[in-house]
């Protein structure tokens, strides 16, 4: 077996073996395979597709290219959700809170914005203190103490898949559903989950702007946690205009305060239930998701979930003060207010754009080695559907840096569209996918 | 315009431009652009393909990458001819002599042999002293002296070529039309010729196995030269069985001699004849290909071409003693021979098995950096169509390693098929296309 035969083999549309796929992911991830050999394996299965059961072959060969967290010792049945990212989603952070308030422990191991979209972890550490470093030994107990732990990607987690993606980036091979499947995959099946449910973006600032690879990649994804018996629930939902009214780190982590403190806006509170409610069933809390998201908005009703996200940040070495008094927290130098040319009813309010122009601002980096800046970002005062006035404020930007402040307010003026008449926004939550649906 | 934009256009089957495909090979020419982008760019050309104007580009700069030799001040129209690689295929050496005796001029840059086809190279440095390590300025000396040189590639001659067809070999994207198409043209281009006459050969020893694949190249080939403003001629002929009676580096120029002295068998005289017709054609020697051709067969009958094979051997240093007394030259240390296993008409001399056996043998290499054996090799007996008994000798085989004569002939035993009624040879000159076959 050589790697010139496995690259011609897909190269000529074949199925790669077992063998063939660990062959290559074990020989690169140990540098024995060089990067122009699998550049050209990637490009040949960009362009020739794979099989789910090649997926599944290259998911576990990522996958054990690491250690899995052995999480059979904490009591429950662990679920976690993972998103295909977006702009303003903030999802994981009440969810957590919610989903571990309902008794499932949620074991969740999270990335930093890259591009338009942001990160989990960026948010969290905007909390001073908030610790994402921990040892899988001392995730696993925080978990069982907790109810929750979020940390960052180690090192000891799918490497190969560190190494791929890297490569990936820079060989225009990213977009490809089988390598996206694999690459999610290992890294959700490392953290010693039991099940897992998905939230595929879709439209203008989702990774996949088009319904049919959101579908498919959501039923990839299916597949691949199903033939690792892992219960898996997706959901493709709206990612047209930002999710919730705000962009930034810190940002985010308030509304996420107010969407546990049951005063988040109605869209984000949707998504949140939606998801929350599937991970309460498959954690096997309630006996329906209905069931899940009838719990989910009691855990946020009585206090429980916000009681648990403080209990999370502090045992992840969180301020929680900070929290509780989020007006203390020092605001950004500069702000300016993006103003409606025109009057009319808000049609367009471009996802894309809004998460561009956060990274303009500092809350977000186009290369992994950029800082972010936690107090950077947008408020948006109105979502599509909103009837407003030429002049009226449309949202607030947040910067340290003036010059930025002026780009994004340019790049925005350009984000933003108007209608006549009243519109509804787009259906927030469009479809649901099980195994029932491969 | 980043080498990220120009993968990933390839990738979706768009259309390069001529400042896109500059940008990629001076890029990676100059160690600007790393091997794994260039890895994935080559992979989607090898899958998308490109058009007849993005193969002009990628000729025009890899041939840019390097130097032109500039030979207008050498009297005449200078042709040469190009073959895609056979076993057994030594028409340049006794064409080169033809041609130029002719009144031709033929500036050629051959390559080495790798795999189961030989090279032109290690043919001609079989002639001890025989030199072709000359430069530029020396090669046009001798040109115009002795109206032929036959050199190998210098490093100033298409580096880009040397570098991407390195690149190609460990990433299975050799066997890409457009890819071979300016793999070639740009060597050829380089040479300072002003016409151009091709041998796309065709069946087992071939390159391209399949009929329609070399109709294909040969059509790219003869575009690319025509837009450069060379009028080229394309040969597709026949690779089922070797070529004459003779595959190894000194056996074949022993067959050189008998062809330039009018005693060389059919199949060989034949496709010399007329890839030198057509070269006196295009050199304007001739009014037509057939006018040509009788010029090449008039050449050998006068013996005014082995005289200027004398005058190029000599030209180029090399010992033209042995020319004339080629039964001085040292014989391998072992022989041995091919047993006919059955009786009947011989209807399969596989001519891949053939030039891997001859490798074996020590006459060809697997690697570049692998030594050769001049005196190793085969002489057929006999070729397709002909009658033999069991027991018959089919085939001598020389080599100075005794197990490796073991190998070969086993090999061989499975490459040569019998019938039981008498049949023809495949026909030898398949077709012959021109600029009115695009």
């Amino acid at each position: 077996m050589t790697a010139y035969e496995i690259i011609s083999a897909k190269r000529d549309r074949q199925t790669l073996s077992d063998d063939e796929i660990a062959f290559m992911i074990n020989g690169f991830t140990a540098g024995r395979i060089p990067d122009y050999q699998f550049a050209a394996l990637l490009m040949a299965i960009f362009l020739n597709g794979m099989t789910p059961v090649e997926t599944k072959s290259l998911t576990e060969h990522m996958l054990y290219s690491g250690i899995v967290a052995d999480l059979s010792t904490v009591p429950g049945i662990k679920v976690d959700k993972h998103s295909t990212g977006g702009v303003g989603d903030k999802v994981s952070i009440p969810l957590a809170a919610i989903v571990a308030a309902a008794g499932v422990p949620v074991p969740m191991i999270s990335g930093r914005g890259l591009g338009h979209t942001g990160g989990t972890l960026d948010k969290l550490q905007s909390i001073p203190g908030f610790r994402i470093d921990y040892s899988i030994d001392e995730y696993k107990k925080k978990v069982a103490l907790t109810g929750a732990c979020l940390i960052g990607q180690t090192a000891s987690i799918a490497p190969a898949d560190k190494k791929i993606y890297a490569l990936r980036d820079v060989t225009a091979t990213v977009q490809s559903i089988p390598l996206i499947t694999a690459s999610i995959m290992s890294k959700k099946l490392a953290e010693g989950i039991d099940a897992l449910v998905l939230d595929v973006k879709t439209g203008r600032g989702a990774f996949m702007q088009k319904i049919d690879d959101s579908r498919d990649l959501a039923k990839n994804l299916i597949a691949v946690g199903e033939r690792f018996g892992k219960p898996t629930i997706a959901y493709i939902t709206n990612m047209d205009q930002p999710l919730g009214r705000m962009i930034g780190n810190w940002l985010e982590i308030r509304e996420s305060i107010d969407c546990l403190q049951d005063k988040g806006p109605a869209d984000l509170m949707q998504v949140t239930h939606q998801l929350c409610g599937a991970m309460i069933y498959l954690g096997q809390k309630a006996v329906s998701i209905e069931a899940g998201i009838e719990i989910s908005k009691l855990m946020v009703h009585s206090g429980k979930a916000w009681q648990k996200f403080i209990d999370i940040v502090r045992s992840q070495e969180g301020d929680s003060h900070v929290l509780e008094h989020p007006e203390t927290y020092p605001r950004a130098k500069f702000q300016s207010e993006l103003k409606a040319d025109d009057s009319g009813y808000l049609s367009r309010l471009d996802a894309l754009e809004f998460g561009l122009a956060s990274v303009q601002l500092g809350a977000g980096r186009m290369q992994a080695a950029d800082p972010v800046n936690p107090k950077a970002g947008i408020e948006l005062h109105y979502k599509i559907g909103a009837k407003v006035e030429q002049g009226q404020v449309l949202a607030t930007l947040f910067s340290d840096d003036e010059e930025a402040l002026n780009r994004a307010l340019d790049r925005l003026s350009k984000a933003v569209g108007y209608a006549a008449s009243p519109l509804a926004a787009p259906p927030l939550l469009i479809e649901m996918l099980d195994k029932n649906s491969l």
